[in-house]
């Protein structure tokens, strides 16, 4: 069983968000045939009509069954598939594991969901690969990708956010934080990026922030160790936008391990609102 | 100028909260002496009513001849200074300092305030002591305070969320976090544990949880390396209300080094709303 062999199409399995699609074409106009697996319940509408097969909400029998039907060369992961509701995971695997590994399994975070799913997919023969492999140009590049360009005081707060995501990596806790200054304004959790930047922004209507604190940055980046095949930190359009919102300078990611998401879009996005866009060197990996 | 001498009283620098007047209570009922300072702004009606003084939120020029007046023996800050609004100390500090030296200041975070604030007093040859020196007991002892105790789970999320905070003392981030098993549900920003609290029971309320995550623990704890005479994290009552509400387990301070506002009061509402409250092996300081 499974699909072993360096032919065949490249499975995507599609999650939230438009990225699926955005990979498709990016893997078509490169001349690879693809085929699309929707997760109701996560995959948009947009994905979903465009998908070859949808299967219920992380429904693993189902993906399992059409991934051997399908006979790719290769499987990926697109699209959030942590929110809105990893536990979902929960119904799906209890037809394939133990009751009792399950409940040690959903005792621990989300980064063992996904682990285990991988796990999962690999036991059964398929390959799992990540966009490093195949589409590398979807990663944010290293410097500033817009106009603008970090001053110094941001690029401080940008060092101190990397190093406190990278101290985070041990903990089963979100890939993004607002910094003004020195200063932690929020450290992403479950909730996700967009709620967080809502947060930064309410701090700052209710005058929790001091004068030099105006501006501020929001840092993303992968754990350290973390699987880069899966989950990998994204921001797009609405990034910008709610980074805005939040009153903050600008945005930065860490380069070559971060989707952007609709570049052309989230650069113009940026610039219009006048932030920085910036991909951090990637931290010594 | 300032005060030197082992007689004198203890002057109480009286922020937001009702701790000032619990611990003037708890030093007269011992035979000390004491004078209080409320900080508009800060202190609540019923400390101001009390206060011996009061001067403009955080205005350092009326402190200092305020404490040269009453020649004490030592100062103690007590109740809450962070919030709301700790960019009130730019006002205040402005008169004394210079501005350059002022935004170098400000640059940085709450800690570096608190830090100023503490260089300046003793400048002026005045001796700033802590909770441990004036009243331990009011601070948090080791085990179970209640008649509730922490289970293993939460035993193992107690030990994470103590990690995790010892990890992010060297930021200037918040000194508490909610953990469910071994996810990270929310860490305190500047918006405080209230707000954090109120965070993790609107994630529960959208489903974010798994079941296993029913549960969960309020971590409180001081940034190791902090200075332990001012901002020790704090709990009360009113805690435990919102603790419940978040759907948690329990509550775990680090032992003797953490305020327990009212005791009776809030082991009382623990037992009550069910919930453990537990002091937790003070780290290796």
């Amino acid at each position: 069983m499974g699909a072993e062999g360096s032919s065949g199409p490249v499975a995507i399995l599609a999650g939230s968000g438009e990225f699926p699609l955005l990979l498709a074409d990016r893997l078509a106009a490169a001349g690879r045939e693809t085929r699309i697996l929707a997760f109701r319940g996560f995959a948009s509408r947009a994905v979903r009509a465009r998908a070859d097969a949808s299967v219920g909400l992380l429904d693993a029998k189902g993906t399992l069954s059409w991934l051997e039907r399908c006979g790719p060369d290769c499987v990926t992961l697109a699209g959030g598939l942590r929110r809105p509701d990893p536990g979902a995971l929960l119904d799906a695997y209890s037809a394939l594991r133990s009751r009792a590994e399950l409940r040690a399994i959903l005792a621990r975070g989300d980064d063992n969901l996904l682990r285990a799913a991988i796990g999962l997919l690999e036991e059964r023969g398929f390959r799992l690969v990540g966009l490093t492999d195949l589409a590398p140009e979807l990663l944010a590049p290293a410097g500033a990708l817009g106009t603008r360009v970090p001053d110094e005081a941001s690029l401080g707060s940008v060092r101190i956010g990397m190093e406190l995501l990278r101290k985070l990596s041990s903990f089963d806790v979100g890939q993004a934080a607002v910094l003004a200054g020195d200063r932690v304004l929020a450290i992403e959790g479950p909730e996700g990026t967009d709620r967080m930047l809502a947060r930064a922004r309410a701090l700052r209507r209710r005058g929790f922030l001091r004068r030099p604190e105006r501006g501020g940055v929001l840092v993303k980046a992968p754990k350290e160790g973390q699987d880069l095949r899966v989950d990998l930190p994204a921001i797009g359009p609405r990034t910008m936008v709610n980074a805005a919102r939040a009153g903050l300078s600008g945005v930065a990611v860490a380069s070559g391990l971060s989707v952007v998401l609709d570049r052309a879009e989230t650069v113009r996005m940026a610039d219009r609102l006048g932030l920085f866009l910036f991909g951090a060197a990637g931290r010594g990996t």
